[in-house]
């Protein structure tokens, strides 16, 4: 029997880096897929790019002209500052409606022309942001959705969505990958990385990234500007 | 009160002109979306361009480089032929995977972005290409799967997906346009218009569309080449 093939979303951050090492550690053949939004962070996708090539799996940048449709988001919109982390439980100005829906039914769509059943997403429900789209509920609603949107789930092939973080701290998270030889320095969480990659420090992606290192008692590898 | 904001997916084809008459006609203030997903047809661009200006509505045009990912379909895949219509309950290989996700996740975002709260969709379930996104059920699905989704939709202002077609055949969905005065000329259904948005006559979309002028008695003001 030929190796279960998997689509795996990154960004280039933490999350997705350490989904993407659990996915091949459980064996799966792995395709990446990464988004480019009119994010203001693109250093991302460089950092996704190397860490496809580190990982030796094939990396598809799907671009996605939602940027200037998207106005309101830090994430999407220059005139609309990336706030310093609060530790609040709102969600957060840095929020992109619907982010994960689009990124996960491209994936979806992806996954049914290559013949994948498995989609791996890397978020997180402890130490994040409160996007509503990274809840458990959520995935659980999407998958609902997913197996009724595809040939191949009406034809009874449903679509499993992966998320191995849903309950890990990023601590954990960081220990986890550590385990499987993921190299931190190569990844970029910061909602506002600058051109070459470096980090402002003081984001929620930042903050909790921090924490990650801090609380797992690891040197953190972050270039900080 | 200010009037009630819709976004409405037009692709240029009979069914999306019908829902945007419909969504009109009931009072909500508009917001036309349509995409470029690499579809081999995008002469129904042009003609989604046209109807959004006739209808005096905003018109937003989203690019998605898909097309190169999405083989094998004969809407996304040059090298995959659209067949003649064959009257079959198979899910034909015009099918694109995901599609109507991809879709109504990006006017979910918008919506929320816009404050808007009703998304309009001309899918059907009678007269169609048997794809299983646009069946009630996986409607019903998507629009849980939205609701946990978003801000808005935690925040208890929940969102609606409107199918107004859904039960309609071809010559129902026709009849009710032409009463809210629907010049279904403008519109290009086929899956392989030619440049000048001329269409083949034998493809699904054009069979069932021949079939709805038939069946309602109205002259069919289509341009086949």
């Amino acid at each position: 029997m030929s190796p279960k093939k998997a689509v795996v979303l990154i960004s280039g951050g933490l999350d997705s880096r350490t989904t993407l090492a659990i996915a091949q550690n459980e064996g799966y053949v792995c395709h990446a897929l990464s988004f480019d939004y009119g994010q203001r962070h693109k250093a991302e996708l460089q950092a996704a790019n190397k860490i496809a090539m580190v990982c030796d799996v094939p990396h598809h940048l799907v671009t996605i002209n939602i940027g200037s449709l998207f106005t309101g988001s830090a994430l999407t919109d220059i005139t609309v500052d990336v706030p310093a982390y609060t530790g609040t439980a709102e969600i957060p100005v840095t929020y992109v409606p619907a982010r994960n829906s689009v990124f996960l039914s491209i994936a979806l769509g992806f996954a049914e022309v290559i013949e994948a059943y498995d989609i791996f997403i890397g978020v997180s429900a402890i130490d994040y942001s409160h996007y509503p789209d990274c809840r458990p509920a959520y995935i659980s609603a999407f998958r609902q959705m997913a197996n009724l949107a595809t040939k191949s789930g009406v034809e009874g092939r449903e679509v499993n969505i992966h998320t191995p973080l849903i309950k890990m701290s990023k601590a954990e998270t960081i220990l986890t990958g550590l385990e499987l030889g993921v190299d931190y320095g190569q990844t970029i969480s910061c909602y506002q990385a600058d051109d070459s990659g470096r980090a402002c420090g003081y984001c929620d992606s930042c903050t909790l990234r921090k924490k990650g290192f801090t609380e797992a008692h690891i040197p953190d590898p972050t270039r900080y500007r």
